[in-house]
């Protein structure tokens, strides 16, 4: 089956730079995935179509935004699939605006909220593996394997 | 004609001791309003179903709501009726997280935020009031005489 | 009749930069406007003029300032014309500062606040709009166009 | 087959009051889960032993913590299972030091962050349960009828 | 000549608990005082007329505000009287709002801005104390003095 | 007589380019004055050493530092001459740490503090200038001219 | 030889509740020490008198202060005995002002920082235990056999 | 007899730019030392056997990580060892993330935190030396006179 296993989507184009990291493990694990623009506050129409039509196309969904970051709450508001949060660094808060748009829901809606942009983006990918691996044994595999060649890659020697 | 002039919405029914700040001014003026609990979370439907409505039945939108607060920027998203953003106090945050939420709108759909809190929530009822104010010379009329009641009720004296 | 409906305020000349971008939609839906230095530390006498002879010649006052930023709720204490504030980024504290000084209004003087910078000059154009288009039908069509125009702009591509 | 599905792990007893609003979903879902104190500072050692018999164990953890929060991080470092962290309220900071501790995570292990306090502890119990039900559709019909109920619930009265 | 040396303003007449610290040293050292409110927001006329008398009035002017804390500022913007600025402490952002309001001055106007609260407030009458001191030497004898005392007053016992 | 009028002291010799803003208008006002470094933290003795002769030598004095910002309070702490410290901007935290190490001090030493850098640097002079005028109508007599100067140079024009 | 080992400053009486958390260990390991009032700001020449003879009476120094704390780190730019910085939670600030007051030491004076509040006031009895159990194999053996004990009373159950 | 006396252990390769001013002065001084990477979340068996070992081959632990940087703590979590905190300064929250994860140690786990950045790991590099020197005559005359030295390279001139 083709289906695309996780969604990325963004409130701007302008994210696609930090949220393209999400990508480095998809594709390294080989896991079909799209990205897409989706804004809460230009498009609120389209999150709301992508929202519910999201379950039977995806698994796992990653979205990053900026500043008053609506997206990955309200695509959580709208989806029992889980979400995972990145906060886009913006340019005068530096990011705490995006992480507390996002961190701080309220309860009975979820985020997976990662850390502030490009780490943060390379995580959600990482997070939305293992999710996937709970029920994927070669996946699992994989993510143990990558997580192992990152320990060894670390030399000890400082330069 | 007995359309509502203003309608306040909020994220939680706990957000009402707060909120009722807002209907102050608008009772003393008589402006017609409702107050209602929409959730952008737990109700996000009928944050849609509400905004889409919107234009026909409001001139004015008062959306508060608290810690990641997306209401006011949702609602401002969904409709061109004006919106005003209130911040309730959050727990851990103090109001912090909501401000942020709700004030860094990115470039495209604004809203009107106000202080964290009652003193907000006042406001918003009074801003609210100035806005009809502009094609209603009755209404400001009140609104500056209540604007110089203000003035003339501070006493000189500290004690 | 040929009144400036908008007033652009700004604590210094050195805001311009930023609040220009305050005029993109005046200009586009062809609302007339204009903008001017008004300091509220350097020039409070002129301030106080402005405000005094507001009321007959705007409809709305946009007030840009940084770091203690007095303008828009000095602004706002001196007239019913509604007051739209924007939070300019200062250098040490990129704005933080500015949003504080603007949006912590006390009970019974309002300013509607916009997103720190850039976008918060913008929206505070967009913002005014809206607010000159509840009794203009005219101006709430083409208000309605551009934010269909916006919606209708961003693409679902990435990249 | 009888295992622990999620492992509810805190830095120390005193965190029990909020974390148990984890337990609150997993408990109406009927999901088997084990709460326990393993502090990455006073039981350095137990946290090892934990997290490198987690794999055969768990298919989710929960951690919670507050002030220097290490131990969301710390398990998230030492096993592949997914980790959920939870920033307790602390009493200085209120929290931003748990929060800022658990999220901003280095590139290579992820933590899935909620928000601080009781509704993050809530809805880690949520996502666990968002998680599990990934592949297993009996749970899946559960959560979507608990936030389906939940939607239900609010009322559209304010008071 | 029986002038006030003082004066002391604040935005509100909640303020004068906090305020009234301002006063102790005053009267201890037998400086002439005048304590009143004047809101920069509710009455800003008011604060017109204060500070173009203020020259022929008073030495040195204390004034304390909260929140969006503007009264310092404005009273500095309209004389060159001295200004010793107070942030009272704000309910939800613990004067942290009150201090950058009062403190980030732009060049070309000054405030000699007090720690948050109570000791800022009693600090003001201290520092108000030592700038009329700088040319009465009775004065600077009795500021010295009781610094004298204070410095005694500390015993070396932690209980 | 020809005794220096203002001593401006700095934590580091780095700290000159923001510091000797607070030279401009001492300059043009004829004040004499005496710039030099003095650190609280590398030369405690010379900083004991300038406080404890500073009254026979300056009316004022001006204290700048960042990050552990000390020197303005320990100046204050060991004279009864007028401090007015300024924060000097820091590298990590942007002067707020600089800003909160100045301004907060106990209840019996006061700090005149500035806003931090240059601005904050530039009203010390002006300051320093407005409490030398208290008592000496010539210079006070500058000092409004200067402010009626800088008032004047305000152009309405936005560009 | 009966010399103190450790000195316990503190800036007021009133830090002496949270300070005297850092005695517990002291006491329990049978290290002798002193505690005492020592104000920077109130006894100024009573810190130089304390630093300047502090090398031949202690082995190590913890200083705790709140608000603008500077002890700490004028006691360590006045010895090279080893300073241990406590912060004392504020009450408008909740201590951050005294964290970044403390640690925010300038390259060439350490400070030993500790937590705010009783956690870091224990934790610095700590540390001074450490430090001096460096060269007393004695006291070593004290504090493994403590941080064991502080282990095994670690329960695994949550309530 | 050789071994090294004090351990740099950092959380990343990149960190060491700003780790290496902790050996400016353990160079200066003759003290032998050994630098490493240690990350916590990426080799934590690295860090346990690090950390196990520590105590028969070091005297002295400098630590330095940045965003959520649980190496200091963990490193004094698993040994008795001194530990010294560097916080790194961070790309979005410029170390305030680095600085909360280091310094907010519960009780019962001491970290001697040093500021953000630089400054930080000199000083760290000081106060190592400052405690190997508090049971060595000859490094604590090393350290005096470096401390007289950097006293005396004060100069009074500002340019």
């Amino acid at each position: 089956m083709s289906k695309f296993k996780v969604a990325i989507i963004m409130g701007s184009q302008s994210d696609w730079p930090v949220m393209r990291n999400a990508t480095t493990l998809l594709e390294e694990f080989g896991i079909p995935f799209e990205a897409m623009v989706v804004s809460a506050h230009r498009t609120p129409k389209r999150l709301c179509e992508f929202a519910e039509s999201a379950e039977g196309k995806y698994d796992v969904i990653i979205a990053g935004a900026g500043g008053a970051a609506h997206l990955p709450g309200m695509a959580a508001a709208m989806t029992c699939v889980p979400v995972i949060g990145v906060p886009v660094q913006s340019k005068a808060l530096k990011g705490m605006d995006s992480l507390l748009s996002i961190v701080q829901m309220p309860k009975g809606v979820a985020v997976a909220t990662q850390a502030i942009g490009e780490a943060g983006a390379f995580n959600a990918g990482l997070l939305a593996s293992q999710l996937l691996a709970m029920h994927d044994e070669e996946l699992k595999s994989k993510v143990k394997a990558w997580r192992q060649k990152q320990t060894e890659s670390v030399a000890w020697e400082v330069e």
